[in-house]
């Protein structure tokens, strides 16, 4: 299979270009280029060219790429052409703002499953999900047999929670503590923490 | 200087090593290595020491690094050794969750101006801090003399308001809205949009 050896940088490229699509079909636009996409991305053409070369031929030589249907492409090859169920395990701050964001459902993923340890925050109904006790979390995510999991917990908890989710059958992890969590082979773990992406630039301010 | 040649990928890095050795710093340890940083993050231990190379010898061969000592190198490098002043644009359940976020205050960064469009949202106060009336963003942001704003508004302001924010004087820009912003060269902008994490994740899904 052509993907088992896609690299993973370039993975990691494909969701972007599938934003940018998606933003230019509700433009209403049909055609578009390499040129074009890596203009609004701030991408080299070839590059794109490049990346999408690995799954296929997706434009003819000088007629650019048909935006809907690279969209297509792109939503399948990233399956995001179904809709994935996700557990989120926190119902704080954050946990409220997930919880009520409208960007997931349209973009291939549903929040079904909210827990949380606080009985005062058991009961309560997110965005349409009631929150959960955190002492079912493994029961009920293996019995809805849900594969993702986004970890809105304190630092100190991640890990457990982690580890209680890839026990239960989860398979890939987005963590917003901010620490870095250990997770079995074949679990992947993707990271977010604001404060990561402000000191990176804070190195370069004078 | 040395800073100007150092690779943008491994100054991405350097926020991750801190925030690991600040972790150690908490759990009362004295002295690491680059295997147990490594171990932590999931990163080779040569390549924690090559990036670290880059700013100059923080430890001594066999005996590993001071914690506290290599801690505020990185926060001197990084330039996280003051508080940064923070705009938030948007007060909606996303700012609402970055102003009451306990986590960037410990680590260089402080939101001292949240800003809304909406008149409902203009008064109430988060996290101490009064929400004031979008249309003041580029006087208020000028006379405070703020450099990092986080846009959290829909996708289709977040281009307006990066325009306005860089402006004022912004030049570091969080951005949240699940789109690519276009900036004036010398502006640097990271973004954070869990789709792209997810969708990521799930091309290596069955």
């Amino acid at each position: 299979m052509p993907s088992a050896t896609v690299p993973d940088i370039v993975v990691g490229r494909l969701p972007i270009y599938l934003r940018a699509l998606s933003l230019m079909a509700a433009e209403g636009r049909e055609i578009t280029s390499s040129q074009e996409l890596g203009e609004r991305l701030g991408i080299s053409s070839a590059q794109i060219r490049k990346d999408l070369s690995h799954f296929g031929e997706f434009g003819k030589q000088g007629t650019g790429y048909n935006v809907a249907y690279l969209r297509e492409q792109l939503r399948r090859i990233l399956k995001v052409d179904r809709e994935w169920e996700v557990a989120l395990i926190g119902a704080g701050a954050l946990g409220h703002a997930l919880a009520h964001y409208g960007g997931f459902r349209n973009r291939g993923f549903h929040i079904s499953l909210i827990f949380d340890s606080d009985p005062a925050k058991v009961g309560q109904v997110l965005g349409g999900i009631e929150v959960l006790d955190a002492a079912k979390m493994e029961e009920v995510i293996r019995r809805r047999r849900v594969r993702i999991a986004m970890i809105a917990v304190p630092a100190e908890a991640a890990q457990e929670v982690a580890d209680r989710c890839v026990k239960a059958g989860v398979q890939a992890i987005l963590n917003y503590a901010p620490i870095n969590i250990a997770v079995p082979e074949g679990v992947r773990v993707e990271y977010i923490d604001p404060v990561i992406h402000l000191q990176h630039m804070t190195y370069y301010l004078d």
